[in-house]
């Protein structure tokens, strides 16, 4: 890449973060394409359908498996990933249901019924107490685990965290629903669904889909370095679910259920 | 929302960026759901079909209405909006069309080749030249357009540029994607598609997704204030489109086409 600073003009190597397609299939049928980071592929998959909410328990998920495509030299593309799922299975994706629901009168207060309806968890009553001093560390804690793989700029995280402040799983990503996907995933197969009493961090912006990607895997908490929108709010609040926004230099704008934070 | 920082703890009120859901019909079919802004909502649904390959000529789109749908206050939602589009409908979106095309070889030069067969621009030969102090100038220009309606700090910002540097269309939404759909889309319905010799620039990342928004709506060059992805440079460089990142402080990196910048 050619480098411009000033006036001056220099022509340097770049590192890039990787982008690449990933096709998530359902019993063989297609279910849908993400652009992701390559890496933690089935944490990814895994994560995506219990934000979708078609997973909820880590014995729902009987087998992910690359599908045996190559691409044009031969060697597998280990973008497209096979799950099958165990048990009934439920509505597909909070979108496509809307499309057979909502009629001519979609409404944000639609999205939040979908949502509270598919919910499996209910976070209301989850007696998380976090003390500030752990609230204001999450923002340098992420950002160490970052710095371990990330030369690029371009990445978003996610970070799982106990109700102390330790860190059990951070995941980065060009897509920030991803990273947060990647890291209900690794949960997920871990067993520890739902996350009772844990604290979600990301990098970006809290909006409506990480909100609820908090509640489908059962978080009491969801804390994002910068603004959350109208609908994630209202979603956190109908929910019970705390929402901490603009994390960062030891300050924070609790929006919902505020008590959680002592 | 409680304000904490440091040791202090008060109530106070706040400004949150909107959020609602809209669904985009085709002649009555729903196509998709997209969670964004309200506003310049018929500019958003235009572009989103630029990007997708639907329409590529302002005559081609021959209405857009929002549905009569009602809440249940009996308002109308203002949520659902259904366009009429001319002539044979080509395959529907990137992400569909990879779905039914790619078996099981799916990989990133399968969207690459993707975006060159939909596209109806050729931006490769566009004779557009920039002289750098008008690329160093497009952040502070694009923020001061921001200024101007933004007191959230939770929304992105995509701005349409003349070769000069005057701004033309500034648009905001929570939405990434949505932001450049509503700029685009502005450009279809004035009747000024393709965007021959014009800059786009944005206030995130460079991905995959917005890039090909660009190419579709016949752009030659698109800034971005952080890094772009690998697959985003992959396109680029297939295009002959300039694309420019960590455009900032009088500094950026030119991944692609960089004899565009004098």
């Amino acid at each position: 890449m050619v480098r411009l600073d000033g006036d001056g003009r220099s022509v340097r190597p770049d590192s890039l973060a990787a982008e690449e397609p990933l096709e998530i299939r359902i019993g063989g049928e297609a279910l849908t394409v993400t652009m992701r980071t390559p890496g933690h592929d089935f944490d990814l998959v895994a994560g995506f359908l219990v934000g979708e909410g078609l997973v909820g328990a880590t014995e729902e998920l009987a087998a992910l498996r690359y599908c045996a495509g190559t691409d044009e030299d031969g060697a597998n593309t280990y973008n497209v990933v096979d799950a099958t799922v165990r048990g009934a299975r439920p509505a597909l994706s909070a979108h496509r249901n809307l499309l057979t629901t909502s009629a001519c009168g979609l409404c944000g207060r639609d999205t939040v019924d979908a949502v509270r309806t598919r919910s499996r968890w209910d976070v209301a009553p989850d007696p998380l107490t976090v003390p500030v001093a752990v609230l204001y560390d999450l923002p340098a804690r992420l950002r160490a685990a970052q710095r371990a793989f990330d030369t690029t700029g371009g990445l978003h995280a996610a970070g799982l965290f106990a109700a102390d402040g330790t860190l059990l799983c951070a995941r980065e990503d060009v897509g920030r629903h991803n990273a947060v996907d990647k890291v209900v995933g690794w949960a997920l197969r871990e067993g520890r669904l739902p996350l009772t009493g844990h604290l979600l961090m990301v990098s970006g912006r809290a909006s409506f889909e990480l909100t609820q990607k908090a509640a489908l895997a059962g978080l009491p908490l969801l804390a994002a370095v910068s603004a959350p929108s109208s609908l994630a709010v209202d979603l956190a609040e109908e929910l019970g679910l705390t929402l901490v926004g603009f994390l960062r230099d030891r300050a924070a704008n609790v929006y919902t259920r505020a008590d959680r934070i002592s």
